[in-house]
């Protein structure tokens, strides 16, 4: 690294930050020190581990006082959450999908699951998501509406959804978002995976799309092993999701009668009761993770070609995955800083590769993509885990 | 009902055997008495509950072992497993996809998902799995082959693959099977979600198809919560079925690049840790299940106008959903038998609803399927967890 600091500086300001911890650092790591343990065991005694147990309804209900949705519906993962959004949103084959083309796979395969065609949108630095503005103008020289249908005039494709991924927890700007969404009849849905704990003006991430999907990986603030929900504040929809993703069965004591093609998407029972125990800690585990955010960013603050990304003025963010951005001097030894880093057992990553770039996804509509270009190469994500920011409350 | 015996006669008769268990008796029950507890407090005590942990290559090891198929992918369901065999074994949308009409919906729906179309075949009274002899005569009815690929004459897709189902764990005839699949190039799929534990001629079901699925659903004999798997012989493939149910994610320390379509689907490891721990009960679950199997099949013996059902000759069934079949004279009083079977908190159920009668599929391409007809209203399911067949042991 050039002028300020090199390679050597960044790993000894990690290396002192996280000294107390066994190494190696896993970027994301989940704490089970809540009552976890005695709820799997009452799933075991009950004898009542798969579909339709009580700590999935006891899980979906906290979900929803938690984010102040109204209806949370539990399923397998994040990604079955986003298929189950897009589709609900009334996405079909052959629409089109905006989302911003710096997120997660899962957030364009989910639009390729709906037969339809991801088209990516340019990321905004202030917050890692969507640009607003340059949504607003790309939408100015491409849609047009007719019949209260959003097309495509290049494509004479339907825009029928846009997905608002809120990147490492940070808030997208959404009141904007919502207005260029009714102005054009595009259906909003949140990608809230990275956010539970995250906050726009006040209100939890996730109030905002008419769907939102959630996800409780292993590697997320809260984990369930391998999970996600649905938000939505509809009841009829809500009801209908159930039915969908518990393979459309219609309610009888014996008779198996299915009504359209479901999916198998629901939240086992043990899933859901390590859920319950996890999301009684989470104010303690956003507390350390925001205390760990506040002493990275101490330790960055004056260092020259570096910066640590802080949220959004508008929001409130988790934090769930701290966020180094170098700069443009610096970026050529991204790839220098990420290997000495994990030589120190400090698992550091770059973000995604853009989905643009993917040869599946490399063939599809988009705008100009300068900004998510520059943060591919700018962005270094740094271990963020809970209990590394418990010894940092103390400090 | 009307000669021989009438619904209290039958009611007396499963009440007298299951008279020591409390009531309401589900269909099918897991138990937990091995080291299931042990294997989950390990997973919270690692922190490694989600993708990728070691249970998982554990529980993939004994599946393998057990089945003698030499590689198992373990997936978050059966229904997802389905979707994977299908998937790999070169079935396309527009394709068609032979598969019985008695079944369970996720069979269909694993097509579906494909974007090919199910074509409905009779079913065997003698195994209530795919009628061979029937099936080949339909196929000298309507398919050709053209290029070694079987196509409908009638619609012109290709027949690309079939799954045969063994229903409640009793093996469809395979080798005939095998057989007319290699006549006409057709890919052999096992659907063995029932039948872990079951036989054909020696040898462990999920052995002929080139793919075959299991499943660890809460009412199966053994469950993971929500769960399934791939198996099969080909390394190459398993290794790529393990790619693409990651998301597809090329390895590297860091680097986020997928190279195609991938899904969330792996299991993850808690739920894999409780399957480690069923595993190692199955052959005490098969022993109590056989025992209660032959209770019943004793107890309904001498019982004019029902009779209990028998694994075919071939082999040996896990006996998971014991099954009544009611002479014709009787089918009039099935919905009586399943009240008066419900009020006394014995949870008996008829078989699925033929797929061809569910709106979805009731357009799809079928054969005759007169002896699916008569099954579907002939049959009723009695309860059949492993814990049920403890003290008939000890009769």
């Amino acid at each position: 690294m050039r002028k300020g600091i090199d390679v050597e500086d960044v790993t000894a300001i990690l290396k002192e930050i996280l000294k107390k911890q066994k190494k190696p650092i896993p970027l994301h790591e989940p704490s089970f020190c809540g009552r976890e343990w005695a709820y799997l065991k009452d799933c075991l005694d009950a004898g009542w581990v798969s579909y339709g147990g009580q700590y999935v309804a006891e899980f979906e209900k906290r979900l929803a006082a938690y984010t102040g949705v109204k209806h949370a519906i539990a399923v397998v993962n994040g990604t079955a959450a986003l298929h189950i959004c897009l589709k609900y949103a009334g996405v079909k084959a052959d629409d089109e999908v905006l989302l911003p083309a710096l997120t997660f796979v899962a957030t364009a395969n989910a639009v390729d699951y709906c037969r339809a065609v991801p088209h990516f949108v340019d990321s905004d630095a202030l917050s890692l998501g969507i640009d607003v503005k340059k949504l607003k103008a790309h939408l100015q020289d491409i849609a047009m509406l007719k019949d209260d249908i959003c097309y495509n005039r290049k494509t004479m494709r339907p825009i029928r959804a846009i997905v608002a991924m809120h990147t490492f927890g940070h808030p997208v700007d959404l009141e904007p978002l919502v207005e260029i969404c009714n102005e054009y009849h595009i259906a909003l849905v949140e990608d809230a995976a990275e956010s539970l704990g995250s906050y726009y003006k006040g209100k939890h991430t996730g109030n905002w799309g008419r769907l939102s999907a959630l996800s409780f990986n292993g590697n997320k603030i809260v984990t369930t092993g391998g999970g996600g929900a649905v938000l939505t504040n509809e009841a009829d929809l809500a009801e209908e999701i159930r039915h969908v993703t518990t393979t459309a069965k219609l309610p009888h004591k014996w008779a198996y009668v299915h009504d359209r093609v479901g999916y198998n998407y629901r939240m086992p029972n043990i899933n859901a009761a390590l859920g319950c125990g996890q999301i009684e800690g989470i104010e303690g585990f956003l507390e350390s993770k925001r205390a760990l955010a506040a002493k990275y960013q101490r330790a960055f603050q004056a260092v020259e070609g570096i910066s640590f990304f802080k949220e959004p003025d508008y929001g409130v963010s988790n934090y769930w995955l701290n966020t180094l951005v170098l700069d443009e001097a610096y970026w050529d030894e991204r790839d220098a800083l990420l290997s000495a880093t994990h030589r120190e057992g400090i698992l550091t990553r770059p973000v995604w590769t853009l989905m643009n770039k993917l040869p599946m996804y490399c063939g599809c509509p988009r705008m100009d993509l300068s900004i998510a270009e520059r943060l591919e190469k700018a962005i270094i994500n740094i271990p963020s885990s809970p209990h590394l920011g418990v010894d940092t409350n103390e400090d």
